[in-house]
Parts: C-alpha cells; sequence; structure tokens
C-alpha cells in the first residue's frame, strides 16, 4: 500500500475514528485503526464491537492496500509532523514508513485479516437531524445516564419517534432527564435505547453546525449515525425503557422562577462545605418572594438567598446540590422555571414549550438534619 | 476582630500567602492562614516552617483581632463569594462569619496562638533586581534542580553575587544550568543556596513586571524576599555549592547553530518512540551542513533531519531527549549555538553574551545500541 494525504486531512480522520479504540483491552487488533485502501477511497475503521466507526480521508492512492496500525502511535505520528503532506507505504511484511518532509518513521503494522468490519447497513429506515440539534439534545441529557451498569437499560438512552417527534430520555434512578425535538420529516413511530457511550463519543465528532446533517438509520441490533465523511455504528441495548410518562406530573403547588445564574452561583458555594461523597443536601426554604438556601456540614454552613417570583404556597425542601447544577448547567435559558409540589414529591425543571423537562428527587431533610 | 475588603483585593492576598500552606502536614496550625488586624492594618500570614509569607490587604479595620482560619476553606469561600466587599467577623470563640451581599458563611476559627510567626528580617544586606529579572532567571534554570534529596544540595539553587553580578545555578548530576545577570547597584559578594520549593512558589506569585522592584535580603540562615506588599522568607539551605567552573570548558571541536523550533519538533517527535521511564537516547549525526536525528525502540524508528550551520568537525553523539527539551524550551532565542567536543564529553547550549550557560551530559550510544 502507498498513499499521499495531507497532514490536517489525515489527523482530522485519526480523531474522528479513535473515538472508537478502547482504552484497555486484550485483543491488540481493536487497538488498531485499520488504513483500508482496496477500494479506491482512503478509509479509516476502527471497531471494539460495540461501537465501530468508518471515514473517509482525501488523498492520492499510490498503490492499493490495507494495513492495521496502532492507533495510539499512529495518531501521535502523525499529530507531531510538519504541515505538509504525508507519504504512507507499507511493504509485504506491513512494515509501514511514514514520511513527511524529513521525518521519516518507521512503524510495526498488522494484516488486518483479524479485524472486525462493521456490519452492512440496511438503509431504508432512518431519520434526519442537524448535528447541531443532535449534540444539543446529547448535552442536555446524558448527563443523568446511570454510570455503574447493574442496570444495563438505565446507561442509555431512549431515542423515541412518535408522531414525528423525537423525544430523548435519560434516567438513573433519581432523576430523569427528557428532551422533545420536532423531526422535518414524517417517520416511523419507533423506540430505540442507545448506549450513553456511543452518544458521548459521537457528540465528540459531531461539529455541531445547524447546516451539516446526520442520518440516524435503525435497524434491529444497531444503530448507524452517518453524517459528513462518517459513519458510526453502534449497538443497541436490548430491553423495554421506563415508561417515564407514568413518573411525571403537571400537579404543582409551587411554581418559580430563578434566574439561574444566582441559582448555580449559590449551589456553587454550597459545595465548598460539603466534602466528596459526603450526600448533604441543600435546603431550599422558598417564602414569599425569596428562596433562602441553607447548608450545614462539620466544615460550618452556608445561609443564602435570592430573590424569585413565585406562584402558590411556602415550601422548605432538600435537593442533592449536584443534582441541580448538573441541570442548571445545560439549559440555555436565563431563568429556570421550577414546579414543586410537596418536600417528598419530585420537583419539575421545565420551559413553556415543552422542549425539555428535568425531574428531580427531593432529599428527605427531617431525617438528614 | 471585624473587618471589611473588597472581594478580590481578599482574594489576590489568599491566593499569594496559599503558596506557603503545605498540602500534607500532621500539624493543623500549619494549614490555616492567620488574620492578624492587631497592627493597624490586615496581614494575612502562612508558615510552614520552611517558607513563610506575609501579605497585606486593603480594606478597614472595624475591630482589632486576630483569626486563623483553615486555608482552602478560607480560599474557596472568597473565590466564589459575588464580587462585591466582604465582612468578616469573629466571635469570642474564633467563630468566624464571612459575609457579602446575601452569602452567609459561617466557619470554625482558632486563636492563632499555636501559629509560628515570621521571624523579624534584618534589613541591612540586600540586592535588588525586577520581578520580571527574577521570574526569568528562575524559570530558565529551575527544571534542572534535582527532584529528590538524595543530595540536599542539588534540590536548591545557588544564587552567587560576585563583582556586582547575580549568577544562577542549578544542576542535577546529568546537567547544569547558568543564568547570569547585571546587577545595577553595587553588592556585596556573597553565595546562598537558596530551596527549588521556595524559588517555585516565589515564581508563580511574582507578576514579572520590568517596572516592579523585589527586594533579595541576606541572613545566615534565612532569605528574605519582599516585593509590593508582600514579604516571602524562606531558609535557605545548609553547606557549600559544586564548584560548577571547573565542569565548564570554553574549549570545543564542533560548534552548531540550529533553528531551535525545528530542533524541538524533532525532539518532540523522537519522544512518541519512547515509553515513560525508558531511557533511550536520540543519536545525533552532525555532518556538513545537515544534523540527522534517529531514534529506535520496540515500538518503532525515527530518522529525521535538520539543516544546521557548522564550525568544526564531524560528529555522532547520543543525548537523553528531555535534556535537550528542557533548555530548548526555557531559552527565548531563535537559534540554539551548540558545542560539542567528543562523543563522551559534555554539550553546552550558551549564547554569545554568556547569559545562560546550559551543560548537558552526553549518552553513551556505543553500550546502549
Amino acid at each position: 500500500m502507498k498513499i499521499k494525504c495531507m497532514k490536517n486531512d489525515l489527523l482530522k480522520g485519526l480523531n474522528i475514528v479513535s473515538k472508537a479504540v478502547p482504552s484497555k483491552t486484550t485483543m491488540s487488533i481493536l487497538q488498531c485503526i485499520l488504513v483500508d485502501c482496496t477500494q479506491g477511497n482512503i478509509k479509516l475503521i476502527t471497531n471494539d464491537t460495540e461501537l465501530g466507526i468508518e471515514t473517509l480521508v482525501k488523498g492520492e492512492i499510490i498503490e492499493k492496500g490495507i494495513v492495521a496500525l496502532d492507533a495510539k502511535f499512529f495518531s501521535e505520528i502523525v499529530k507531531k509532523l510538519p504541515e505538509s503532506d504525508i507519504t504512507i507505504q507499507t511493504d509485504e511484511s506491513y512494515k509501514t514508513n511514514i514520511r513527511c518532509g524529513k521525518s521519516n518513521f518507521d512503524i510495526i503494522g498488522k494484516s488486518g485479516d483479524d479485524f472486525a468490519y462493521l456490519p452492512e447497513i440496511v438503509r431504508d429506515d432512518y431519520i434526519s437531524i442537524s448535528e447541531f440539534s443532535l449534540k444539543d439534545v446529547i448535552r442536555q441529557t446524558i448527563f443523568s445516564v446511570a454510570l455503574n451498569d447493574n442496570n444495563k437499560i438505565m446507561t442509555g438512552e431512549l431515542f423515541e419517534i412518535r408522531d414525528d417527534k423525537l423525544r430523548v430520555v435519560s434516567l438513573d434512578g433519581h432523576r430523569i432527564s427528557i428532551r422533545n425535538l420536532e423531526l422535518k420529516e414524517k417517520s416511523e413511530n419507533r423506540k430505540v435505547i442507545i448506549p450513553g457511550r456511543t452518544l458521548n463519543e459521537i457528540s465528540k465528532i459531531l461539529n455541531g453546525d445547524a447546516d451539516s446533517i446526520v442520518n440516524i438509520y435503525f435497524s434491529e441490533k444497531n444503530i448507524v449515525f452517518e453524517f459528513a465523511d462518517s459513519i458510526l455504528l453502534s449497538r443497541v441495548i436490548d430491553g423495554e425503557y421506563f415508561n417515564v410518562d407514568q413518573m411525571l406530573s403537571n400537579e404543582y403547588s409551587t411554581k418559580v422562577t430563578v434566574n439561574k445564574r444566582d441559582f448555580m452561583d449559590c449551589i456553587d458555594r454550597s459545595t465548598i462545605l460539603v466534602k466528596e461523597g459526603d450526600k448533604k443536601p441543600i435546603i431550599i426554604d422558598i417564602k414569599d418572594d425569596s428562596m433562602d438556601i441553607r447548608i450545614n456540614s462539620t466544615i460550618g454552613s452556608l445561609n443564602d438567598s435570592i430573590d424569585i417570583q413565585k406562584d402558590g404556597n411556602d415550601i422548605l425542601i432538600g435537593f442533592n446540590p449536584k443534582f441541580l447544577m448538573d441541570v442548571l448547567r445545560v439549559i440555555d435559558d436565563d431563568t429556570a422555571e421550577i414546579y414543586l409540589q410537596s418536600p417528598k414529591s419530585p420537583c419539575i425543571i421545565k420551559d413553556d414549550e415543552g422542549s425539555y423537562i428535568y425531574l428531580i428527587l427531593p432529599v428527605n431533610i427531617n431525617t438528614v438534619n
């Protein structure tokens, strides 16, 4: 194999496919990037059997061929080469020479015979959304995916298409995040649970353009994201997702409108007094037009206060400050609208348009303090 | 005690004195910042018995007093308060209230009776240099201070005043760094070994202005840096420093002038092939007007080349790439002048004015490769 391409084109491709290289594995072939130039284009492929990525790199094929190169070293070498054109050439034993200017690297490659190619994609059932929207819905929901896989389903997000709308849901037993999005085209109703890791990785690859389109293809075992010159294929999680509609309520006895920045600053201050791993709640005391925030710990105490607009009853309620912070950090509005019912009922933070809904369970402050 | 000051003034002071708070200690008083408002000004003091810092904070003393507060929490609280004036008030049990806007923190303070004040400073023997120069000479020498203290003297830097010049020297057994600086005023000849940690910390505090002056006072056991509203006092290291003049030679058989950026890029590339902790040398092959750089490892090999200007003989010599990189990174010239004598003699990198001299021992490439 012999190819020639610009450093920056190659580096862009390597950054994309590296996202499907596992950091630790016993199968050394999974740590490789397959450079496949047998089909008339320069294709980079990685596949860790859960997640696979293919991307095309602009360049010239001087001699067709294929080689698997260690992802880490290949990427680092290309990153540190001068900004110029790079020639990659392999011999029959897959020894690979990477040349750029006066720099000449020789590294050992593999045949790629053991490499697991991505399965064929059936392209009949799909939706299209912009890179911007996909990146946005992931950012606004991914934080409440469960991190430990005691319950596999909680480690993924539900992508549900119903009545030409996309609803994205994540939950971890303490909170639920929901983002709704209108689809531009008619789409078949369906539900799929996508692994959180897949969404994290694709979100890093997407450039977030409003004009660039991602096509999402569905099949029984896999989901495929196709955009720009790349394809990302991921297994889906088997099983029935939780019925979140059952958990949401439109009833409330108190509605609070609060400046998001002020509220975040208060919560941020309160966390100084909480040691890592310590589950101290912040106590929120809503009275008339002010929200008092209190926290007590072995280190000291904080009393803080924010002006609010309130409809309904006064209420005293406790929360894990991190859960409130996670939500406030991702909503783009300047104010947050918080709906409360009782000290034991979940609070709901949502906008009027229903584009986002966040539910957070309170902490029982009578037993804690 | 009751005082009032602006958040940013207080925060600036806290950032300065925090540098002398040890990250780990069994003596909890050392982790405190003493707020001493008994003398008519707001003085913050920290002291870990090796290094002590005092700084003054602008503000109003409403009631004189003194309190020792946990450095970490005090700093974090002030950092996260709104940009406004802060009132700090202690009661007779040293419970301390920190108030800013609607935020009210209560934390536990200490009397400060156990606190070790900084010793009195005798101000007769001193030199003055600009913050810029002091920061610069530290940056350009600190990297070759020995990190482990098998030999205590190597963990410090020699500050030597001779003939109204300051010479700063560090060495770690593999290399020597020297910076020379003309002093503006007549100064008594003297030598002092300053702990590397002291220089690291003061370097972080100095803003690096060319117009701001640092006075450095010498006494038998201590050195004092006085600048702006701060005083930093450090123990000096006892003992006789190495005679570095003996180790330097002005003789050479090869002089190479190389573009610094090109050389750094080459070394940077070569380190991809070296695993952490692996002591692979880079081989430098100087022939005619080019310098070939080679490295071989289990991962692969690199052959690189740079155009140079050469006076004298061709030479083949090996180096630890990190030692070359450390020097190239701190010199400000676009080109580096390298003086070589034999594959077994140290190389010297210096400028014509003699403002810096770096010596690096080579690696014997015959035994390694």
